[in-house]
């Protein structure tokens, strides 16, 4: 109706100020939200979830990504499989609950029939020119690191997986993923662009106002400050804490356990970043009384007090592998405005709900934590429709991811646009 | 904001492959439903509701097409009229329920006053340069085809709507449709495109898996199959069937109850089949036990075994004409994904509720088999957000009506494009 | 997708027909709507509350206008002050509620503080080369008009508000809304077209079928009348009401109440129209029993039969003070097709609940009258979908302030969309 002039996303990109929160148009325009799906959420390699929920053949796991349904099964060779999740008859979805049990995958609306593998076994009433061969369902790339599911929806992945899971595989493996259960898993919908959960993520400036639960277990030093407001107490206990973590890597690194940071948040195409930290209190876990949820320790550990590994990866996921348990993320965009963020509390899967563990007491800290960062993602979601919002400046300081995870978006989406034109 | 290119509806139409369903965006896009609603459901005959809707003088029934709101009403000389409800001052909708019973028609805003007739009678504080006669509601078609009322937005409907009437007349007439009343109607929402809610209705290749009510009176045979893959024992059951049928109708129309097929589904711009076919069990009606649901039969008919007259019309609606009574089903797009599917089970008027028909026997088997097609409308429906839809093949066998719903859609929709441009 | 050919916004208002309802893009169309918040919303002084809203240092409100959340706030100096309610740092909204009271203006994310004057006061962690002073609030034009509150987001606010105020003030002053508080507010979504609603608040054509508390208070023959529709004793009725508003403002003015129609709705930029008429029955105020509701008379008045002052302000208001207390209403569109209808009523500000008023008494008329215009405004929405829609006549004897309201509209819109070419 109106010749309002629009900005084209190459544009955006270009002229967005380094340092500075993105224009308003990237966390609330639907046409940006749509291109976002095709340039990241349809080109990378996306976190979904981890083998344990697919434990056992049969088991059958959907998840939806980028307006795609895949479906994700352990074959009857114990492979990990993943098809989208649509019949090649009359496209009806065939599988409906996020989590079950299946012989063959059988669509409900004519009963097509296809195995584990993909290929469609069954087809009545399609006459003798018909090729079931030719209607199998489509394959979707997956990949199993350590026991993390990640899944790709382009033809050709990005390559550099293989060094990822290179260099990543021996941070995570000691708390071995594949011998653990989903204790726990929570859905919610943030309200806000997917960006904007992420960028809360990826800081902690806003912990010590906001999370009271999360800031127990974690070291305040650790989010990053600026040395030139500290007083002579803040620097005296900003040393120690750099002390406690050169000895602690020194301690961890010996026992076997990789801790130094590895940053590539923004220099790789699936940028990903790790680094295990000490933990404050009894040092053992993200909980109220920072000791140990789960009496039954992860893979072959015999002692609870190692910190906290946690693992970054871009687009969409970041991890808490502590000696008791593991806390997982995944946040799968919805629309333009709204973002899903699932979690999981994986635990030992030996371990008794009740004798070994109490639930309420595993998931307290990040069901609160969670909560409270849905609100303030809201807030920002809130002010971008507004004319007086515009790009804010990252503190130096305690922001730094926050650039990095913006910096990696902006480069993917130029990549994108750039092949596109 | 992006330049994404998007294929024009014309280029769609033509590349579309005949034999397998449509391309996604013909379920899914907002602008192709806008096309639909100009290119189908301003163009064609849209079936509505029957005239025992409309009983008596001052009855007025609304009704929502395609973003009209139009009232149908008898008026005083007992002929069944329709009006846009909309006063021609402010543009206030003049009648807010689905049925009601009015002297005049008059807006609520401002008094302005109609007949029944459609002329302004009264509009105060006008002034003297005021012509009433300039102002009367906006007339709309309608055509009672023995007592199925079809109404027609466009200036110039479709002329072979008489040679429709004229050759179904016959099929219906022993049914008596104005004499009798509306016993229940069910309005629901589908979740899917009304392309998809009219291909679910075209065809019974899903009923065994599906439909376990409305599989006791029908024969599995009438729905199709591949002769290729019948054993002896299929293959004797299905020639005794087709004996059964030439039976029947040698009988039935012998005793004036037409009831061979005629099939006009992409050969007519009014498009429409009919056949008269005999039922499974007792033989009489829709029922669970497959008996009459209602002792008063239809008409002057004597015998509930006469089978079931099916009706299917282009583009919206389909029939069951029984001995005992008459399901009648309308389909009222919403949006692109969203589909009001209207049914009346229509009885005897002069039969009474509790003594001559239970209510729930009536209405039992449709009530659970619309229930049943809505799930699985919203199944094919949730995949066409997907990359991995494609367009799939249609049963040579079973599918034959979807195709040919699916021909005669692209054929009016090309007819409409090609006189646009 | 398809090439629907749209109407620039400038020929639809070059094409208009003065005299009738505007064509239904503009009642539903959201690149309209977009426009009218630019056009409209964004561009003229827009009221919002009272300063009873904020009666003390440090108490804030916040309303949302054009997408905008605006805080206004009393600072120390008892200066009404009003600000963009977004943190400069990552965007997050500041106030979260309607009404509150605070120091300082302290982001929940990450701390940042503002004073009341939107200075920003202190932002950890930001390092040695940020500016604060460049990261204050951003402020929005807000002027009072004898305790009437108004705000303007553009950045040269329309000129003529000083002459509005001259020419308002005094008819507004002994009404003292400063002295007065908040005795209630009610908020609807009324749903409809913002323009529909004012639509609806400028001709009383509608109140005799549709207000029957309204009516009470109100004489008949202030609505407008088509004077050759009336009989003898209409005209006698008519004559008489006309003599006694002559009396009664000659015993006004007399008094210090200036009372004669000042009437500028299509003619100044900042539109406004006041008068001030007398009521029926005992002629004291708004309520069921044309009684003053509130035994304290508002600021030096001594006697509560001063009849009824009304002011309509462009675009969005409009005002009824009586001797006894004020009723006072803002609209604030939503989108496309929803509106907010914000009411306040005030009362003088040491009058005690209960003892000095009843609410419900108070507040009765309005409640009943908003509710039934906001279903009234719900017919006509309902009809801007439909293809019989057109532009209908204004009856030139009870709807010439609705078609002032449409010049002005229009006229606004052309200079906005004029500009812009």
């Amino acid at each position: 109706m109106l010749d309002v002039t629009q900005t084209p996303l190459q544009q955006l990109l270009r002229d967005r100020r380094r340092g500075y929160t993105l224009p308003a148009a990237f966390y609330r325009d639907p046409e940006i939200f749509r291109a976002d799906m095709e340039g990241i959420f349809k080109r990378n390699w996306i976190y979904v979830g981890v083998e344990p929920d697919v434990a056992e053949p049969g088991d059958v796991m959907t998840v939806e990504v980028a307006g795609a349904s895949v479906l994700i099964v352990r074959d009857d060779d114990d492979e990990v499989r993943a098809f989208h999740n649509v019949c090649r008859h009359r496209g009806a979805r065939l599988v409906h609950e996020e989590k079950g049990t299946v012989g063959n995958i059988v669509c409900r609306y004519h009963s097509w029939t296809y195995d584990l593998a993909g290929s469609l076994l069954h087809a009545e009433h399609m006459g003798p020119d018909f090729k079931a061969c030719s209607h199998g369902l489509k394959p979707v790339h997956i990949r199993s690191l350590e026991g993390l599911l990640f899944i790709c929806l382009a033809d050709e992945p990005p390559a550099d997986f293989d060094e990822v899971a290179r260099r990543l595989g021996p941070y995570i493996a000691p708390h071995n993923v594949r011998n653990t259960k989903v204790a726990f898993q929570s859905d919610i919908v943030e309200p806000g662009n997917w960006k904007l959960t992420m960028e809360n993520n990826r800081e902690c400036y806003h912990c010590a106002a906001n999370h009271p639960e999360l800031t127990v277990p974690l070291f305040a030093y650790g989010f990053g400050f600026s040395p030139e407001e500290m007083d002579d107490y803040d620097r005296a206990n900003a040393e120690r804490y750099g002390c406690l973590i050169r000895d602690n890597h020194r301690d961890w690194e010996a026992a076997g356990l990789p801790s130094k940071e590895i940053d590539e948040l923004d220099t790789m195409v699936t940028g990903f970043r790790t680094e295990r930290l000490p933990l404050d209190g009894d040092g053992e876990s993200h909980t109220i009384d920072t000791k140990a949820a789960c009496k039954k320790l992860l893979g072959d550990l015999t002692n609870a007090k190692i910190g906290g590994l946690s693992l970054w990866t871009q687009p969409n996921s970041w991890h808490h592998f502590l000696g008791d348990h593991i806390v997982t993320f995944s946040v799968l965009p919805v629309d333009a405005t709204h973002s899903l963020l699932r979690t999981k509390w994986l635990v030992h899967k030996d371990a008794v709900e009740g004798v070994d563990y109490d639930l309420e007491n595993l998931t307290s800290v990040w069901l609160a934590t969670n909560d409270q960062d849905s609100t303030l993602v809201g807030y920002c979601q809130s002010s971008m429709e507004s004319p007086a919002y515009e790009p804010g400046p990252y503190s130096p300081n305690t922001e730094m991811l926050v650039e990095k995870f913006v910096n990696w978006y902006c480069g993917r989406m130029a990549d994108y646009v750039g092949r596109r034109s």
